[in-house]
């Protein structure tokens, strides 16, 4: 008797193995290889011993056992005010008129956000715009979800070329596909992959242009990185305050789970759309009907005591001398003197790299293969890109390695650019 | 300027607000109301002080830093290792020739792994046979995938009618619906809601009446409550080792979330055909890419350390004393003499009551707002059922309310009883 064959839904089929299961398996095959490709944070620094402080204080605290009984569908009512006064810190303007405590949902990690946002915004065959270049994981999940990327035209810093934008408009309304537009997706500080920021400038150029054509399409801010600058914030308000955007449906991303603890997988958004929240709420509902209680507790205890803007100040510090490190490994190897160029970021945790014209970086590349050969792997930049993606870039991670690793993955990244020189690919 | 209203996409427009959220509000309104609704379980004997030490051991017992990392998307692999062992514990045979640990997916509790099977299972419109009564939020999650649920026919005794299971894939045939049955669902182990448990020959019943038509579908059986028994464990093996179920896709389903600590949110299953899996994972790795890394390392802790069967035996005998409690309030207060059954439960968390033919306890009834306003709330039946819903069930639980709780609230359901008795339902 051999197993039946399943007919999978039209989702079972579309979804395909994640890349960075590929990249994971990948540098397990491989002993000693230095991964410059994962997204993960800091292992030194993380803050084991906050976390056992703030368990113990709830435990021993009072009568807080509800802390391992399930708690609300959208999260828990003191971690979601918290949440909401801290915003309300850094934008106090923000969600004037709104309750942004009422307005905040809690998920696991900002993915499960962005995952329930599309899910009850987009049908297979629609589109959302995204920045380009753009988070690779999210690229993916509309791919499985069957959702089309369309990328923001960019001019040559990055920035969101508006005139193209414009034209990008027109042609869609000219083929008809104006009202499969379904969302605006960018991420806006310190950028995955670019360690770009965007301006609030910008931001309110890409809101007229889309206003002009009467498009008021829900946009989702993703700020995943807003709070891991190095010295001092990124100076943009986010689209909660911009007035620019208002009339538009919001949904602004966070998570405590790059800034304080990934393990933990909380994170957060605020939403100025009533239905549109309800909505994801009610996806949530069938999906786990709330987020692990114990680790919002968590949050909700390092929020209070102090303890997650002390874990911040730790590794701003740690991450902007991994970033030194790296960048200066692969500058002191003469990267820039072989064609390469890149922005040094104040922020986010990323180098992204471009090739000299023409090479090609791409996972089955000779150079994707001779780097896995030298003992180092990265993001190909061709996987951050909605559409027409270039083949020549490259997104390096500081996050994970420590300082000497990422001295030595520098340096062997570099060996292979000259290798390649001297002997190049066939 | 007003907000943009949104068109959602179908699965945005088909979710609904779950129903156990319209209770809770019901709930929040109504001042000293106690719930016999919520699957809660008992706050009272939730392991903090186990959860507490766990952590303890964690941080303090070397170079633990990566529980705050993030880990897997499949989960942790020394937790799969744990919980495959567990398994092999009670069923030797199980997967003869299979690795249960690489089998096996760790999940934001039990019903992130329902959600993932269904959608890489069924599209709109694909039917599941479900079991009758079977748990309500995984109706509701089938109605939200715009799913139909087709019940299992029953006998009186609520066992499995296997000649009427027969007739209704007959029907399917002739419908031309055969193809559009993807899966088989159904909680085996102290149901929700019935917590009534399958034997092995009812199992086996079931499997040769879909053998017979070739119908290999994928089954998912859900063992949720399966630790949860007063004395003794049931007595049947899970599709995993019955020889019935050979050649069909099998997905077992079980949770540290019930048993444990709900507030911690880990869920597993074991799957036994690979492609099923890896699409699973597929879109796992959209939603979130792994479960708390952190609430899985506290899982593992309290596994390897014992603590996890120290808290099953103290909850065990808690659950009894509550039921009883109860059970006991509800029988001598009369409640059987007034025309009302149940079985009284060997596990799980829920007393059954069938009503007194023609009595509504519909969330709409007279009878549920009597109880209401008598401050006792419970689930009504009819919610629980994939078709022809009965109604004139209600399920009680004994999960979350103390023993003094318990009592008042069985004399106040069956003080409403007495009173709709006296002065009837208009």
């Amino acid at each position: 008797m051999t197993a039946s064959s399943i007919v999978f839904s039209s989702q079972g089929q579309r979804a395909k193995s994640p890349t960075i299961a590929r990249l994971m398996t990948m540098a397990l095959e491989k002993q000693g290889l230095l991964s410059l490709a994962a997204g993960f944070t800091d292992n030194r620094s993380l803050p084991l011993e906050e976390v056992e402080a703030a368990v113990k204080a709830l435990a021993e605290g009072g009568d807080n056992r509800e802390i391992l009984q399930y708690g609300m569908n959208q999260g828990r009512p003191d971690l979601r005010k918290l949440l909401a006064e801290r915003f309300l810190g850094m934008e106090p303007d923000a969600g004037l008129g709104l309750d942004l405590a009422r307005n905040c949902l809690v998920t696991n990690g900002s993915q499960q956000a962005l995952y329930l946002a599309v899910q009850v915004l987009c049908d297979a065959g629609d589109i959302v715009l995204v920045d380009r270049p753009s988070y690779f994981v999210f690229l993916e999940m509309l791919q499985g979800l069957g959702v089309r990327a369309l990328s923001l035209p960019t001019l040559a810093d990055g920035s969101v070329d508006v005139e193209g934008l414009e034209r990008l408009l027109d042609q869609l309304e000219a083929a008809g596909e104006r009202r499969r537009v379904k969302a605006l997706y960018f991420v806006s500080y310190f950028s995955n992959p670019s360690s770009r920021s965007m301006s609030e400038a910008e931001k309110e150029l890409i809101a007229h242009a889309l206003r002009r054509r009467a498009m008021l399409v829900p946009v989702i801010e993703d700020a995943a990185y807003r709070d891991l600058y190095f010295e001092k914030p990124f100076p943009a308000r986010s689209v909660l305050s911009l007035a620019a955007w208002e009339g538009f449906p919001r949904l602004y991303l966070a998570t405590m789970t790059k800034s304080f603890a990934t393990g933990l997988k909380i994170g957060y958004g605020f939403c100025t759309h009533e239905a549109w929240l309800a909505r994801m709420l009610n996806i949530k509902g069938h999906q786990d009907f709330g987020s692990s209680n114990f680790g919002q507790a968590i949050c909700q205890q390092v929020m209070a005591n102090g303890g997650f803007e002390r874990q911040l100040t730790k590794i701003r510090a740690i991450y902007l001398r991994k970033m030194q490190v790296l960048n200066r490994s692969l500058e002191q190897g003469g990267l820039r003197e072989l064609g390469w160029s890149w922005s040094v970021p104040t922020g986010g945790l990323y180098l992204w790299l471009q090739a000299p014209a023409g090479l090609d970086t791409r996972l089955d590349s000779q150079f994707c293969q001779r780097c896995l050969e030298a003992g180092v792997i990265y993001v190909p930049g061709d996987l951050c890109h909605g559409d027409h993606a270039p083949h020549d870039r490259v997104r390096l991670s500081f996050g994970v390695l420590g300082e000497d690793a990422l001295q030595e993955a520098g340096s062997r990244f570099v060996g292979v650019v000259r290798g390649m020189v001297s002997a190049p690919a066939n």
